[in-house]
């Protein structure tokens, strides 16, 4: 198995886009491409995560991405994993490049849902749960989370403020980075005072739905010896499901996906949690950041949202969580999400993430779950 | 690389099913899986192809297929390519299992579709063309397909007889198929006097939509060495894309992303087109058919429809296509096509195909397009 780099990275500002979600994946694949500085004809693959592209007509969208960068004949396919379709495709492109079918792939995850109003997009994201059991029962994701937050909450005693400090964290570190949906601070005030959406879950609790495009260039060290940043060496890229509707779930206090991919990541790496300096995990809600941090064996059961208290996650704490700001702040535009994280990390390792920095930036992980956990990725990044 | 076979295959009928795609999808995978002779627990990873699950509110499709096998831990994803995504969907197969990443992977297509109107379905359909300048344009598949025909015809003098000799050859395939939509032979006076539907094509030149799934398991040789089943050797799994859009290719007399993958495909092979003994081609229209021999290099450039009229190409021909009746009977339910045609084989190469058996089977060829040949897969199997 070859070593096998992340090379290039590029993401627009997760919001609201004006271009339609193929041209926005054309522009940041471009621009990936360039901060590696290689051609596009090096390229031999493309992987494209978009679970929605049927909102904008548009299915097939790797020819056309590929036709814009002048490619038209590299393979391509479109990979789809609810909220963890982009990491997926990085690992598919992992396995391509690390066991030499090509030499260099592109990942480039899009969505656009803004156009649609909020039923309408409400409706697609929850294609990603199970529809006879959840969807036609009237649930969707903050239903789902709060249910998590619940069953999570009086087990461990955890106090509103813990959930909101993760996402008064998580709006701190957006407000630093330019690629966020939000950029703007919140107290703890604001927090609690905003409206319950789904109890115990506030406005607060949800990441909002964004528009997004990132992309990343994934490449065998042997073909690229001297790339033009310094490259991610992937150190793991793991994946793994579980039981996909929550309700058939023996335990409720945590993602069995979670677990299961990292255990696999942490022995691909030959680490343990304590290797790693920090970390992107998916906070599609605050419950989701605390069970991750927990899942991924940062800290032990019932304390995640504690530590996010306690401000040992924060950007400058012993353990920085989404300096990005996470899903909560930087925004969750589906597809781009898993891509997005990466994209977060390149920028740390590169002297990039300008008032965002983290001070230790060696080896960082990413987190990124399917709906409620049906599907997770877990990468582990080193620099060389 | 490992040796890398297709140990295990199963179809439903293609037409219109009662039951959901993700339900179809995991009957024909259990199917598929117990052909294998092997146990569910033994897949690594699940490929499923389904472009258009938002039609039944249902993406991330693999999670609850793998909850439904009894293997929720299983890493899944969905690939989407339009017409060609099952065949991607084998693509990332061969690549796991051939690489050593898993020692087998379940490949799944499923499409339902039959539960839109026309229109509605027609308009999932064309999200797989470009959609700002051919479908927003009022361009559909068979509009597209037609521009190819209307270029094809006068070049090369093809009467409509020629065209409609595939629709006759492969009505009489399908016939002898359990698993062919449409199971009745048309004459040529059918054909003939069918509606036009977009000049040249008349309805019988046009695929039909159908709801249908299709699974194959894939398999390292090392690791399943006495399957239960004659294995499919994968002696090729090639991919390639050409430029999106139709209006800005140089060339209408054939899909380059058919020629590209043949090219790729025959070089892996280590064969030339004479070495093949059947093929499924991807015969959306009858234009399809007569480009693909073309293009695959079985017959000269402008022959392919009138060697379908002097019966070469007959189940009991010289060189025997679409056996299955082809999408053209058999049906085409987008993502279970591909999967669908590599089904065909693995029944031929087990003596499973009844009636429709075709004298030689010892090496075979699957060619899938996605959309008018934005991506093209090209497989190629032969006996151990």
């Amino acid at each position: 198995m070859r070593e096998t780099w992340v090379i290039g990275a590029a993401s627009n500002r997760f919001g609201k886009m004006r271009e339609t979600g193929r041209e926005a994946a054309t522009e940041v694949a471009l621009a990936a491409i360039e901060s590696a500085g290689i051609e596009p004809r090096q390229i031999g693959y493309t992987f494209v995560a978009n679970a929605f592209g049927v909102a904008e007509h548009q299915a097939h969208v790797g020819p056309l991405i590929n036709t814009g960068l002048g490619i038209p004949e590299v393979p391509s396919c479109t990979i789809e994993s609810a909220c963890s379709s982009s990491s997926a495709a990085l690992h598919e492109a992992f396995v391509h490049v690390s066991g030499g079918f090509t030499d260099a792939a592109l990942v480039v995850g899009s969505e656009k849902l803004s156009h649609l109003d909020t039923l309408a997009a409400t409706s697609y994201f929850a294609c990603g749960a199970d529809y006879p059991f959840e969807t036609k029962n009237g649930a969707t994701f903050p239903g789902l989370y709060a249910t998590l937050a619940s069953t999570s909450q009086p087990a461990y005693a955890t106090r509103p403020e813990m959930f909101g400090a993760i996402a008064v964290k998580n709006h701190a570190n957006g407000a630093r980075n330019p690629h966020a949906h939000f950029q703007k601070p919140i107290s703890m005030e604001t927090y609690l005072a905003s409206p319950m959406i789904a109890s115990p879950l506030r406005l607060y609790d949800c990441c909002p739905f964004s528009d997004g495009a990132a992309a990343l260039v994934v490449a065998a060290k042997e073909a690229t010896p001297s790339p033009a940043r310094e490259p991610l060496v992937i150190r793991a890229s793991a994946r793994a499901g579980s039981i996909a509707g929550m309700h058939d779930r023996p335990d409720m206090l945590g993602l069995p996906a979670t677990r299961a991919a990292a255990e696999i990541a942490y022995r691909q790496a030959k680490m343990t949690p304590r290797d790693i300096q920090f970390a992107e995990v998916h906070d599609c809600f605050t419950i989701a950041e605390a069970l991750a941090l927990e899942d991924l064996g940062f800290f032990p059961r019932g304390t995640g949202a504690k530590e996010s208290f306690d401000g040992t996650t924060a950007r400058d704490g012993r353990f920085p969580v989404n300096p990005s700001g996470g899903l909560k702040a930087k925004g969750h535009p589906v597809s781009a999400t898993g891509a997005g994280q990466v994209v977060e990390i390149f920028e740390q390792f590169n002297g990039l993430a300008g008032a965002r920095a983290v001070p230790h930036a060696e080896i960082a992980l990413a987190h990124n779950v399917g709906a409620t956990g049906g599907s997770c990725s877990v990468h582990i990044f080193s620099r060389r």
